[in-house]
């Protein structure tokens, strides 16, 4: 159950409203976002919410059914877009392409793909500079100085920044140069993490876990969500199966059943699950044809210089080549 | 190594190439089918193939790294066109669309679909007469008296069947009906089936396994193709993973995987991929934005009255919208 | 719905069980085995058993909520114990132990093998003759003529044979020299194989699929059971998964599992399912405590020069130590 | 190449070391931990070691080919056993035996747990003060109040206790009061936790990822060990896959595997594994005849009121029935 409190609610008319829903044997949650606040009330039995409905201070009430309730659809059935500023939206019917190098490593590549992506009309840019790593001992990214480095030249192009956050002590950092936090597929369930997210106001791309499952993402996405920030992105980045002729088993079938259940934007990074660079345009097209709100893809100027996932990087000409597709591509599911 | 016989060599000449080959410790294998007749050598040494090149009867001789050899891309680079008689190709440029019923269940549903996909200009009819089914105790098919209705209507309609065969035995009685044989996902690696396909002059269609890899798959078709039987198309229909949100994990990954390693014909199964009728568009689409030279799904005049499958069945109006959409959809990809 | 008819019922109590069984929506499927006779209701209506409990020529009735339904523990609660003859039985609270090479080679292989076996005093031997394989250019077995020189040792030793049968159409020939038809993981659905075997008086041990369910595999026994045969086995071999360290997963949660929801015996394949010859005995070990009322296991005299599966064959001394840990192993959980 | 530096080398000493390292195109790591000073060489180039070997400063020296260094058994033959103070070890041919609750619920739990494991001889006693859940909305955890509540007690009965660190920021309050950090399924490759817990001179249990490989686990490890602590315990937890009849497939393959490859011990948590009751005890016993070096289970003192993971919890009387078995079969697999 999810009820809207109304912006001029006075305390005790909130008292009353959580004595009422204590009384269903429902625990209530509150929760204050960027856009309002909330109370979820979880609980199994069933009554009529006419008895709560008209309670004062109360601007809607909804029943979920899902066991996650606020990214649901089945409360909020209208697409929410996520706003960046400065025009570039995600979710919004227009097609989010958002491109860059897998890691950041210093300023000449900066500036050539600032240069490449503002040529072909892209509005964000992807890059790592804390990079999770298997081992040890491989490169894990230029750290802060290389975001700063990033925002300099991203921010004179007028372009907006996704990068990768790994820990909540780098959140605070980070903050002032990030305009989407992603969250890596192998912290989809760092629930430490995702707590802190939703005390930020920027939005949060979160990535399906390794072997996640659709509803777990969703959950991670709760979390934020309850923790105050709905400003929220979905990706589909491809799954751990027993087949090793892809990188990734790059799961298309989660994108038509994603936006049927949340109402959040949902996009597509077939560079990491199909992981194999020739490959790469066919899963973009394809995810697009499936329903998705945006791609998010490697590219580098010279892909086999890259410091990290050469193989299914693209150079800037399939880069651009990739872009018009995409667009024709989505441009054709748009007139349907 | 393929070595592929000029058609009027003599026997003579022949053994001469066999013992050549024998000796660099490769064993060979002779595979003769409707197209021409081949020496499949098997060793691992390497060698430089001129030494047998240019003996008298070779018409041409491709080495192979792939461990399938017939079926690989690495020996014909052209994509196979399966032709099915009265101008319908499957592999040809154009979008081979088959659609039709689960099960067929009666007469008066085969006319009605047949209605339904003549008025689209489908031209192959799918449809099931003997199922594959987990329980003993459920509907298994209406078997031959079932074909042989469905070949009378089909026939008079101009009509290409394609329907699935289980077991070596019914091939025989199968034949005159049937144009495409179809191997289901559970028969994959039936390996006596294969041989058997591999005696007939008519098309198999070979679906991946239920967990099946791309490889086998690949090596599925090599056994139809080295029984003497090179009219082949492969189809991806979704695999088994932890995932339970769909019913099976439809992997579009192997459709750009498989065009690449195989001049075979590839065709994608929405319909038991993913598994939910409202979604069956979407993957469709997908689908043949990752390449797929066709697709195959379910569609039946009243799904939920069909004897099997009515979850992931699309009605006659859901199916020409669908079509329309795939016909604008592979228009697009043919443009690029 | 189960219902065990008497053995001298006469046809009329038959059909008046039918009728009534039928006037509860249920479907009635009559299974004759070497056993008895049964009626299987299929049906989902709750009624009172005891409207048919007391009709004259039903020996016992149970309803069983499970969709398979004689394979089921909740029928018979008592375990099956599988009878070779000459005193060899599976699944009685001996531990049956089934050992042998991957592939029958030929006579001295035969006869090595069949001397350790008797000086280890096993009792029955494993070799396949038909050998499925993924390329058609590999070595399928020496078929029927290898089985019968096996048989002639075997017999003579006091030996009983377990070996794969692949096709309906093998099962006749193979019918007089084989004790325990095993059906191979890759036709564990293979439903026209399953049939025939209903009709053969002979035990079978069918393997879990690739990547089979549990509940498939018990649904695979019911077809062999509704046949017509009950003389069944079960075994775990290890599916498919992502991790590739081992060669499958053998699934050990799969032993408790089968035990508590059927009353056949459950063997385990260590040799297949981890696929590493210095890891088998662990795995043996293992699935004893687990559970299992059988191993199988390979064992070659020269595992480097077996044909096949050489990976994963014990030596002659290997297999002795095993079997030694084995029986003590047994003997521990025995006293529990 | 780990080289393993004399606790007297002097600064020079170790630059000239470090400046011949480089010279053949490796990067150094240098290592420092509890237990010694190591310098991790990372390259490709092969070369004779001898040309190292008898620098001064150099205690011993070892090629390791395995992409992780420090936890091979390539380089550390034999076991590392894990003193947990007190005469309480993990991994010297003992078997170590945790159990407790899912989660610390409050005092009168942790009076009793902690009775019923002194009764029986355990040494280490397993609980959740910080839970990861799917849905914020979930229990939570008692937090650092509640560890602390359970320190009191446990210190008193003389129970070492290992507990779950979600986050960085735990690790320093919760030092005084945990004598093995267990890192989660959800964790194992949070680099930022593993890193931190690097630097703690604490024991380390690394649970393998909900679907992480052998390899990645043995990768986490080399963060924890390359970070300073050498202390570390692995741990089998299950891993998901397409099967349902259990919570998890508890991979016991991976306990000889990982056996083979590390020096650390290896423990099995069959509760999580199978998730199943009544089938725990099969999983701990096979479990150990497979080589795990501990188990660690849930126990409580009534299951069915458990705040979370009742259904696969034992109770106190099933608890005593597992030790005493467990026992057994670890005594038998020592005889061998």
């Amino acid at each position: 159950m999810i009820i809207q409190l109304k912006k001029n609610i006075d305390q005790s008319q909130k008292e009353a409203i959580v004595k009422k829903v204590n009384s269903f044997k429902y625990e209530s949650n509150e929760v204050k976002t960027q856009k309002g606040t909330y109370l979820i009330g979880i609980g199994t039995k069933e009554f009529d919410i006419r008895q709560i409905g008209n309670m004062p201070g109360i601007a809607d009430i909804h029943i979920v059914s899902d066991s996650y309730k606020l990214v649901s659809k089945k409360w909020k059935v209208d697409p929410t877009v996520i706003d960046l500023g400065d025009g570039v939206t995600i979710g919004h019917g227009d097609l989010a392409i958002m491109a860059g190098p897998c890691s950041i490593e210093g300023e000449e590549q900066i500036i050539e793909t600032v240069a490449h992506l503002k040529s072909q009309g892209i509005k964000i840019m992807r890059g790592g500079v804390y990079k999770p790593r298997s081992s040890p001992y491989a490169f894990r990214g230029m750290g802060i100085d290389g975001l700063k480095l990033w925002y300099k030249h991203a921010k004179a192009a007028g372009l907006k920044i996704i990068t990768e956050v790994m820990q909540v002590s780098q959140i605070e950092p980070m903050l002032e140069y990030v305009d989407v936090f992603q969250v890596g597929a192998r912290n989809t369930q760092n629930f430490n993490l995702l707590d802190a997210l939703g005390q930020v106001d920027k939005a949060v791309m979160i990535k399906r876990g390794i072997s996640g499952t659709i509803d777990e993402l969703l959950y991670s996405a709760e979390y934020v969500f309850s923790g105050g920030n709905e400003k929220l992105i979905l990706c589909e980045r491809g799954i751990r199966t027993y087949e090793k002729a892809s990188r990734n088993t790059l799961d298309l079938n989660a994108i038509p059943i994603l936006k049927e259940k949340t109402h959040f934007p949902v996009v597509s990074d077939p560079s990491h699950g199909i992981g194999i660079r020739r490959h790469v345009e066919s899963m973009a097209l394809a995810s697009i044809m499936a329903g998705a709100d945006g791609v998010i893809y490697e590219t580098h100027a010279n892909p086999a210089k890259a410091f990290s996932d050469g193989q299914q990087t693209l150079d800037f000409k399939e880069s651009e080549q990739i872009i018009r597709k995409m667009r024709a591509t989505h441009e054709l599911l748009s007139s349907f």
